[in-house]
């Protein structure tokens, strides 16, 4: 199944998307959805009528609880870096404000020169959860989304920590659906291709399955710290390709146009523009 | 004005204390009072007439949309390390899951070994800002509390970020009150004697004048970002004298009394508990 938050002019919905159709699910976004303990059979149970042509999506959940974020969670890149596996998951935030729409325009600060890109799997709670064991994680996992986490690179290193480069408003592309684990292939630890594209050029490719910790690993690590609860969202990381990495480095200017797909997820396509 | 958030047998409120007695203030919790735009004059309009002996209260603002919080900052700290002022405030978040009342129990949670103590200066936010001036800032601080923001070293060093070291459950005391700028001396940039002991020795001690990035800088920084809404927290950092620093380090075992104050804020009398 695949659920995503519509836009109307009376609020947003959530909705449930079979091909080029949908059906209102009776809540105001999809965080709202999944906070039903029936929400599969409540999804199941509407037909997907009215056509989908030229919806307006919000983020799939637009205000989660809590938006985890991981560092460095690519095998191959970490290795191709000379790095060591790491022996535990990097965890930092992100807040709802950074969230925008699967084709709303990414926000440019003015207080930044160096936006950049970080084309992620996002994966979305849909059960409440702590201390889970791994069939629990696995269960508590509602489904997969694809995530940009746009970086403002220059204030990500302002200071030791990350956050405040990780978080300026409506820089965070993220939806367009969530994919129930049983369409994909791996299913709660799915193998898919992810890319992200920058006016037309491949500027990141790689396998999901790739993960260092997987998503089952880490609903089961980050409940060990706290709850999880129907709709927060974990963002497990991105692979190599960073404009930053570059030499010189490249970064999102106005106009620029990105494009971040997750193979059986959808695409993302966002225009930067300057605030 | 004091406001707080108080438990009862239907639920929280937000209430206004003066002296030993409180009124209700029609709100659930002194977040979503904060959220009506004529909260001052509310507040102002009750007479605090029941008497508040033996109240149950819960974190001064129970469900944050945000927890920010900034590493060092206290200046003779930093000058006593050796090290430069910084040129920016570094922040990092907390989740609300980690918020518990004035006078509850600490969660000692089985996976750490090193649960350690940092009393702070917390501010709530009162208006919604973005890209704040100075005066602005210093107009959307509500009120300021005690936080102490409780911290288990041994997760916050697995990896390069802080987070999961910041945030288990149930382990970060908050309140006991909201007060607001005008009873305090330094109004929006408080001079206030803070203090923290373990099992009534002193471990901490500094005047929250001495912070680098004062409150009002903070939230001016932090609006640049993204926007500061009512409710939102920013905990200003903590002075020299946690326990890690010791030799040998010392933390927080079963049973210990944590005592956090900040003159004409109140104290939190918080008891460390194995889960």
């Amino acid at each position: 199944m695949k659920l995503a938050t519509l836009r109307t002019a009376e609020g947003t919905r959530a909705i449930r998307v079979e091909g080029e159709r949908y059906a209102e699910l009776g809540a105001p976004d999809v965080g709202a959805f999944l906070a039903q303990e029936d929400w599969r059979e409540q999804a199941a149970a509407v037909t997907p009528e009215r056509p989908l042509a030229g919806a307006d999506l919000a983020p799939v959940v637009p205000r989660p609880g809590k938006i985890l974020c991981v560092g460095l969670n690519y095998r191959n890149h970490i290795l191709e870096m000379g790095r060591e596996l790491p022996r535990y998951p990097t965890l930092f935030a992100k807040y709802p404000e950074a969230l925008v729409g699967p084709a709303d325009p990414i926000a440019l600060p003015p207080e930044s020169d160096a936006v950049d890109w970080e084309a992620e799997l996002a994966l979305v709670v849909g059960a409440t959860v702590r201390r889970a064991s791994e069939t629990e994680a696995a269960a508590a996992i509602a489904g997969f989304s694809v995530l940009n986490d746009v970086t403002t690179r220059d204030w990500q290193y302002r200071s030791p920590m990350w956050l405040q480069g990780k978080t300026f408003e409506g820089t965070t592309p993220f939806g367009p659906y969530l994919v129930t684990p049983d369409e994909l292939p791996g299913g709660a630890t799915p193998a898919l291709e992810l890319s992200c594209e920058v006016d037309g050029e491949q500027v990141q490719k790689a396998n999901t399955g790739d993960l260092v910790f997987d998503p089952v690993q880490l609903v089961r690590y980050a409940s060990t710290i706290l709850t999880l609860r129907p709709g927060d969202v974990i963002a497990t990381g991105t692979p190599g390709g960073v404009g930053h990495a570059r030499k010189p480095p490249r970064y999102l200017s106005h106009g620029a146009r990105l494009v971040t797909e997750i193979s059986g997820l959808g695409r993302l396509e966002n225009v930067a523009r300057d605030e």
